[in-house]
């Protein structure tokens, strides 16, 4: 067992994220141990490196999904509750569908509800047909990356819309669970992927209204 | 937003899980705190039911996945250290060659090893060829499951051995990387599943002889 290889670029991530680990535990002192931050920052480099289709931006997407967890985590404690309703969509690879509900959503409440959204398996970008439809209606989503459906986040959720995945997401109670039937973007052409995406438009209108009437 | 679903069947994985957590936290006292022990069992729920295609036994897994887990984290952090070599195989699905290769390799040692393993997109239910081939050599892996690559069990790694997901393993000072050029089971003829079989066994032998020598 003596064989290695060389020594590889993914060194320095680690101390990306060492620093990270630093500066999320200034934030959430008191709340969450150095221990538990390094934990989840570096799950969560493991989790998003196993589907990364570019790795140059991986110990930063890594270090965003790490510190939304956390904040997750401190709202579904107690610790640092937001007054927000906390809205969860969640799809297969959270590179269509779930992407497009949460966009709409924020855009929709003018930042009146904390949105998240997730995959039951992830996908490695976001689908450039769900960054071209949203971009049509000048919502930018470039910044945005696909994610894995965790425990944190389904906790601090108030509502958990599935579309596609209904069996894998947790079930706790005293939350709102709904099941969307909206078909996926993927193979979709270009009138079909306009017609899902008035769909969830739609939906997420609904919701939004039903919510703030 | 006032929709709801009846009340699911996932409500007694909760308590089941609740249970396991109490149950850790006795084994892990002075070592984990119980949060930090209830985010272990909760989140491997969650990523276990990602792919899970019988959720029937969901909650037992999740808790031996946890468990396991901890021990990884408890070894590497020193606080309960092995004296073994610790061993990690991945490979796309841990379906068929990490499955193989662990359990070759834990039969090849006689338990000499510490054997782990992992997919990068781990799948919902191990390959019954995996299970048929080592069935024909007496070797029993009913009780395996497909696992996702986490943070824990790298860390807890002396030797990590990839298989055709070489990019998707955080790369960590100190630890023997190796990547193994293994075709896929999934797919593969039942002569071609014979010849994988016995190449991952040729190499899995040549390592616990390098080791042993």
């Amino acid at each position: 067992m003596s064989e290695s290889n060389e020594v590889p670029a993914q060194f320095k991530d680690v101390h990306v994220l060492e620093r990270a680990v630093d500066k999320l535990s200034d934030e959430y002192l008191g709340i969450f141990s150095p221990d538990t931050i390094q934990r989840y920052v570096f799950e969560s480099y493991a989790t998003l490196g196993r589907t990364a289709k570019v790795r140059l931006y991986l110990a930063t997407l890594a270090v965003r999904f790490a510190s939304d967890r956390l904040a997750a985590l401190a709202h579904a404690k107690g610790a640092r509750p937001s007054k927000k309703p906390q809205v969860l969509f969640v799809c297969v690879q959270n590179a269509g569908r779930s992407q497009i509900a949460a966009a709409l959503m924020e855009w929709t409440s003018l930042g009146a509800v904390d949105v998240r959204s997730a995959g039951s398996l992830h996908s490695g970008e976001v689908s450039s047909t769900a960054v071209a439809l949203l971009g049509a209606n000048g919502i930018d989503i470039k910044e945005a990356y696909p994610k894995p459906l965790t425990d944190d986040v389904v906790r601090a959720s108030d509502y958990v819309i599935t579309m596609g995945c209904g069996d894998a997401c947790p079930i706790y109670p005293g939350k709102q669970y709904l099941d969307w039937d909206v078909a996926d973007l993927d193979g979709a052409t270009e009138a079909e992927a306009k017609v899902i995406y008035e769909d969830i438009r739609g939906r997420v209108q609904s919701l939004w209204k039903q919510h703030s009437d």
